[in-house]
């Protein structure tokens, strides 16, 4: 048997067709065009489908679920979009839609950072653990929180909302209407803020010039300024990873959980990340708390929506 | 049937026999005196509990149950303490020795946060809502989370700890070793301390004048002197209550809930409290969350963990 797995981007559409083992046998993509509408969408996908099966000679009888993972809130027993700013959907009853092409498979649909957290879980970093929280560090923060190998999901779609839990009452404003929210402090985007600050307060650092040499401040800025000692760039990494650090251990004191894994571009770091990282985690945890979490990278990169949304029929 | 619920705190044990529907036929109480230790004083809480079946001809056959709750971490397959600085308990196995008085009776032990969101999740406030977070405002904070009925407990006793969240990065230092907690903030200790900084600060409001006449700052000084219309006492209720919101609104983002029920000495305080409140928690949460999640006083008050604990039969 195998799962499809839609990855369901507000500028990508990703599918795979994904053998019981989590490998993907077959894959193909095309771009969102979210002004087309949702019906449209969704027929293109259809027929995405239809192709990778025949591609590998795989029968309809042999397709275990069509899985679909996509930013926005989700409701989970009607497998809709209740709402999806990047793409534009308002109620779009994905499952209803695709059984006109596919009346026999059942459809799931997820929150992508849930099925980034399930792909973690089920056979990435967090596989050995029944409790993980897998957060993403991107142009947001999203984090999917698993206990004892379940996706937790709170009441009526409130939760979980951990890219926007406050640590600085009344701090930086976020598009959001909050303000101090943690997004604005560990995204890529609120690290590639924190790095233009730095070079408009230090124009002769290394850090600035780095920054001019390549015509665009990104999250790879800083690290690469503090790996050339740069004093500047050491500072906004220290501080960056201080609230990164602050970030996790109330993750920690919220849900317990035994490992916390992290994706996003700012991972591609690895270990100049996650070593001090680790080291000021167990700084700011309680004394009785330290090295009871493992932290560790997403072993899923670009293919982590495609593996999670296959994987979403283990989960009903 | 009945079950006998004991709240075994710092300075009190009460032990109750509590009938299936909830209410207390029988009550005692004595001195925790935990210098003592563990071994004397669960033979009294034995002896107290033979008392109050005797005295209402409760044969041991018809009880259920014995349940703890207690402050601390909790081992909850051994019935035992695992640490409570309160108590001084160090690995104290509640469940073994107590088979020794009891042998047919199983023995349940709970943090005590956790029995009173039980009690409020079962009977009291929460009784209609699957989801609910009890959340106490005393000398420190503590939170018990219930999901879909059951209580949320993380891996390795490491959660929820929620209030040691980190509200205000580097801010005010906990005896926990973190700094900027929520306890720090939204604890009666903490609107105390809030309070003596303002008389200070403020020598001839009505707010001194209040605590000279009192002899003492309670956590009620800053509401009494803010209903005189005290601008001085006035800014310290609104500071308090917009740190306690924007505590709630990160519980509705951790886990979700349908309501939160607010329990401890500030509640006394009633809809002079929880007015203000819940227009202050709308104002922090972002725009789609408004008026989703119901805020209450707790029901239970000193009762709350006698009827908790009386109630972790349920929950195993």
């Amino acid at each position: 048997m195998f799962n499809l797995g839609v990855d369901l981007g507000g500028t990508t559409i990703k599918v795979g067709l994904v053998a019981e083992n989590g490998t993907i046998a077959a894959r193909a993509a095309c771009s969102t065009c979210p002004e087309r509408g949702a019906a449209e969408i969704i027929r293109e996908i259809a027929g995405i489908c239809q192709t990778l099966c025949d591609s590998q000679a795989v029968p309809l009888s042999d397709i275990n679920s069509i899985g679909f993972g996509t930013p926005g809130f989700i409701d989970r027993a009607r497998a809709a979009v209740i709402y999806s700013a990047n793409l534009g959907f308002h109620d779009v009853r994905i499952g209803e839609e695709l059984s006109a092409f596919f009346p026999q498979i059942p459809v799931y649909v997820e929150n992508d950072a849930n099925c980034a957290a399930i792909a973690e879980s089920e056979s990435g970093a967090a596989r050995a653990y029944a409790s993980s929280v897998t957060i993403t560090l991107g142009t947001g923060v999203g984090a999917g929180v698993i206990i004892e190998k379940k996706v937790f999901v709170g009441y009526s779609n409130l939760a979980p909302e951990i890219g926007h839990l406050v640590i600085e009452t009344d701090g930086e404003p976020c598009p959001c209407g909050r303000s101090g929210c943690m997004e604005r402090y560990i995204s890529a985007t609120g690290l590639i803020e924190q790095t233009a600050r730095a070079v408009c307060s230090h124009p002769d650092s290394r850090l600035a010039l780095l920054a001019h040499e390549d015509g665009a401040i990104t999250a790879k800025t800083a690290f690469a300024a503090a790996r050339q000692s740069d004093a500047a760039a050491q500072e906004v990494i220290q501080r960056y990873l201080h609230y990164l650090a602050i970030s996790l251990s109330n993750i920690v004191y919220c849900y317990g959980p035994q490992i916390i894994v992290l994706g996003g571009g700012v991972c591609n770091e690895g270990s100049a990340l996650l070593e001090p990282l680790s080291r000021e985690l167990d700084r700011v945890l309680m004394p009785d708390s330290r090295g009871k979490v493992a932290l560790a990278l997403a072993h899923y990169k670009n293919d982590a929506g495609i593996i999670g949304s296959a994987m979403l029929y283990r989960f009903r």
